[in-house]
C-alpha cells in the first residue's frame, strides 16, 4: 500500500484533472489518498455511499469529494460532483505510479523475424511472439506472455504477464489483459463417432475491440467457424469462461466466475455479477442485469433484472426445508384436492 | 476468421476425406466454409438442426453436408450422412491450417541435459523441461510451457501454449492441453494440529490416457498417495478443477466451470455440463448425464439424466418466492393440519 | 505413483517423526506407504474413518496407524495416535523425495540489476524478476514464474512454476504458490460515465502472511486503495477468485471454484467448501464454515454451518417440481386462504 506521492498535487490540480468543482481551499496540498474511516491530513478521499456520511463528521481529511447534497455535512475542503466514485477514479489516476514508457525488446524476449513491433512497443523478457504477429505503438507485452502466429495487439494495450494470445486472434486499442489470460483456446467442439469423440477444429478466431479489460487467468476461446467477440468497452473480472463464438455487447460488465456457454449473445450495457451461468444459444437483450450465483437457461429478451440464487441459511433450517423441495409438486396436488375438498364441503 | 483456402477442394476430395456420399456434382469446387446462415458460392456448410432447416431454401453454398432425410429440401450440391455434425468435422479438418513440422529444440528453450527429447518433437522458445523428462516422438512443447521432473509426454501430444505439467505426470499419446492447464499441482490436504493446519504430502502423480483434451486454466491435481486417473479419451472444457485421485472414466466430457472434489470416480461416457460440482468420495455409473449448476452430493449409482439447477426468473417473482422456500417445511406441516381437520370436519 | 523408497526407515523412525507411540516391533522396515485397501508387505497405512475399519482384518500391511479404540481390531504393528490423519502426514513427510537445495540464478532467468536476491535462494530457468524484488534465504521461484517490481517473498516460500506475482506484493514466510496462481492483478474496479465505465486505479496491494497456501490457477487481486489480506496459515485451493480488499483469516481453508467478492472480510479458523459464492462487503465471524455451493449474501455473525446448495435428483423428478418453486408465493397464500375457510367453517 503505497499512498503517498512526494510533492503532491494542489487541489485545484486534481479538481481540474477531474473535471470537478472545489469548495473551500483549492491551493490546499494533497500528498495522498485513503478510504474515508482512514483518511488524514495531507490526504483525499470520497464519500459514495451515503451509509457512510456518519464517518464525515470525524475526518482528519484534507479533502473529500461528495455530491453537493452532502456539502452541508462536511466543513472542510470539497471536491463537489454528481459522481464521487467517478471523479475518485480520476482524482486516483494522477497518483497512479507513473510508468516510465521503455519501448524496445528485451533481450530474453524471442520475437519472429517477420513479426512487426511498433517502434514505441515494449516486449519483456520472457515473453515470445510468433510468426506473422503485429504489436502496434505503445503496446506492452509483459513477461513471459505469448502472441500467437498473425495475431495482433492494437496501439497502447497491455499484456500485463503470463498472458498467451493465441494464433490469428485481434485485439483492438487501450485493451487490458491480466496475467493467466488465455484469448483463442480451442472452443470445446466435438462430435460423437459411435461412443468417441471426434475433435471438431476450431477455425474461428476471437475479435476484442477496444477498451476491452480481461480479468487475471479469464478464458477466451475461439469460434468454431466465424469469430468470438467482444465488443468495445465490454469489462471482464477474473477467472471467467467465454466459449466459442460468444458475443459481448459494448460495455457490458462481468463479475468473476461466470461461465458463458457456446454462440450465447450477450446484449450492451448488461451486467453479470458473479457465479453466474449461461448456457449456450441464447440472446440476452440490452440493459439485462443478471443477479448473483444465477443460472440463465432462455433468451432474455427484455431488459430488467433476473435471478435464481439462493442465499445462505443456517445449515439446520436449509436441511428441514430443502427435503420439501424435493416433494413440491406433491404438496401443490395435495393443496389442491384440500381446496376441492373443501369447496364440496361449503356445498354440501 | 480465415474460412478459405486457396485452390480448395473439389466435392469428392471431402467426401472421401470424410466418408461421405455425394449427392450432384463431385467436381465443383469447395474452397472455403462457413455457417449456414452465411455460406455462400464457393462454400460447404451443414445442416445438423433440423430447427435451421428453413435456411436451405436461401442458401447459396455450393454444397451441403446433410441426412437423406433432408435432402428433399435441398437441391444443390450436397454430402449425405447420417451425422453431418461428424461429417462436418470431418471437413473443417481438410481446411485446418497445417502445420508444418520444425522438430528440434529453441534456442530460448530449456532443456535439462537428461531429459529425453524425441528426434520428431518440438520445444518451443521459454520453454523448460526438466531433468528425467522424456518427450516423445511428434510432441509439440509450447512456448513458455514447464515439464516437470521425470515427467513422461506421449508420442502426438501438443502442449498448446504455457502449460503447466508438473514432476512424475505421464501423459498419453494423441492429447491435447491448451493454454494455462496446470496438470499435477499438489492435492488440497491438510491435517487439523489443534487449530492450525499441516499440509499432507502429495505423493501420487497423474495420469492422462491417450487422446485427453483439457481446456484452458483448467487444473488436475495429482494423487494423494495413488495417482489421479484421466482414462482414454476423456475430453475437459475450461476451468475445470480435478482433485486428487478423481478418476474420469473413457470418452466422458465435462463441461466448463465445474469442480470435482477428491477421489471421487466418474464413469464411461458420460457428460458433466458447465457449473457443475461434485462432493469427493461418490461415484458416478457410466452414462450418468448431469445438466448445468447441478451439484452432486450422493453416488449416482444408476444411468441417467440428473438435475438441482434453477433456471433465472424475473428479480420480482424471484423474490416473492424465495422467503417462502425457507418456511417450506412449516407449509408442509400446515398442510398436514388442514388434511387432518378436513377429515375431523367430513367425519364429525 | 513412486510409494517406495530404497531402505526405507524402521517403525520406531517414523513413530519419533510423526511423535506417535509404536505398539509392536518398532525394528521392523517401512519401505513404502498405500492405502488401507492396497498397503501390502513392508508398506505403512492409516485408518481415520471408521467406515473402512473392516479392511483391518485382510491387511497385509507392515503397520497401521490408528487410535488406541482400534487397536483391538488390528493385531499387527501399529502407530496410535489421537489423529490418525496428522501422523499419517507426518509419516509421509519422511517419504517426500527429498529436494537438493541448488541455490543460484539460471542462466535463463532473467532478474533485474537492483533486485535483491537471498544467498540460498533458487531462481529457476524462465523466471523473470523485475526491478527492486526481494526474494528471501531459501525462496524458490519456480520456472516461468513472474515478480513484479517492489515486490517481496519471504524466507522459505515456493513459487512452484508459472506463478505471476505483480508490483509491490508482499509475500510472508514459508508459503506455497502453485502453479498458475496470479497474485496482485488489478481488483475489478470500474465507475460508471454515462453508458461507458471508467477505470478506477487499483493502487492497493496484497499481503500474504506466512505459511498461506495458494491452489493452481487460483486470483488474488490487489487492494483498490487499502490491501487485500491473506492472514497466518490460511490455505486456499485451485481455481478460487479473491476479490480486492478481501480479508482471509488465521488458518481459514477454502475450497476450490470459490468466489470472494470485494471487501468482504473472512474470520478465522473458517472452512468454506467447493463452489461457495460471497457477495461484498459483508464478514463472517470465526469458525463459520459454509457448505458446497452455497451463496453467502448476508453477514454471518455467528460461528455455526451455513448452506444453500441444493443436491441433484433425477430430471424427470426435478422437472416436475422445480416449476412450483416459481409458484411457491401462490401456495403459501392458498395456503392461509383454506386455513381461514376452515376456521369459518368449523366455527360456523
Amino acid at each position: 500500500m503505497v499512498q503517498e506521492r512526494a510533492g503532491g498535487f494542489s487541489l485545484a490540480e486534481l479538481a481540474e484533472a477531474a473535471g470537478a468543482e472545489i469548495r473551500g481551499d483549492g491551493s490546499c496540498r494533497v500528498t495522498g489518498f485513503d478510504t474515508l474511516e482512514h483518511a488524514g491530513a495531507g490526504q483525499i478521499t470520497f464519500l459514495n455511499n451515503p451509509r457512510y456520511r456518519r464517518l464525515l463528521a470525524g475526518s482528519d481529511a484534507t479533502a473529500v469529494i461528495l455530491q453537493a447534497a452532502d456539502l452541508e455535512h462536511w466543513s472542510g475542503n470539497a471536491l463537489v460532483s454528481d459522481n464521487p466514485y467517478l471523479t475518485w477514479a480520476r482524482v486516483l489516476r494522477c497518483f497512479e505510479p507513473s510508468r516510465e514508457p521503455n519501448p524496445g525488446i528485451h533481450p530474453a524476449a524471442t520475437v519472429a523475424e517477420d513479426a512487426r513491433i511498433g517502434a514505441t512497443a515494449q516486449v519483456a523478457a520472457g515473453a515470445v511472439i510468433a510468426s506473422g504477429a503485429e504489436i502496434g505503438e505503445g503496446v506492452y507485452v509483459g513477461p513471459n506472455s505469448v502472441v500467437g502466429c498473425e495475431a495482433s495487439i492494437g496501439e497502447g494495450t497491455r499484456l500485463v504477464a503470463s498472458v498467451t494470445v493465441m494464433d490469428g486472434v485481434r485485439i483492438g486499442r487501450d485493451c487490458l489483459l491480466h496475467p493467466g489470460v488465455v484469448v483463442g483456446a480451442d472452443g470445446f467442439g466435438l462430435a460423437r463417432n459411435g461412443e468417441r469423440w471426434e475433435k471438431v477444429p476450431q477455425l474461428g478466431s476471437v475479435v476484442l475491440e477496444d477498451e476491452v479489460e480481461v480479468g487475471a487467468n479469464t478464458t477466451i476461446d475461439r469460434g468454431a467457424i466465424r469469430d468470438t467477440v467482444i465488443r468495445r468497452g465490454a469489462k471482464l473480472d477474473n477467472l471467467i469462461q467465454v466459449a466459442h463464438n460468444v458475443e459481448i455487447g459494448e460495455n457490458t460488465a462481468i463479475a468473476a466466475c461466470t461461465g458463458i456457454s457456446g454462440s450465447t449473445k450477450i446484449g450492451a450495457n448488461c451486467t453479470l455479477a458473479g457465479g453466474v451461468g449461461l448456457v449456450g444459444h441464447i440472446e440476452l437483450a440490452d440493459n439485462v442485469h443478471v443477479t448473483g450465483f444465477t443460472m440463465v437457461t432462455h433468451s432474455l429478451k427484455e431488459p430488467g433484472v433476473y435471478s435464481s440464487g439462493i442465499a445462505a441459511v443456517p445449515h439446520r433450517q436449509w436441511k428441514r426445508n430443502l427435503p420439501r423441495l424435493k416433494k413440491l409438486d406433491e404438496m401443490a396436488k395435495k393443496l389442491r384436492e384440500l381446496e376441492k375438498e373443501l369447496e364440496r364441503l361449503r356445498e354440501g
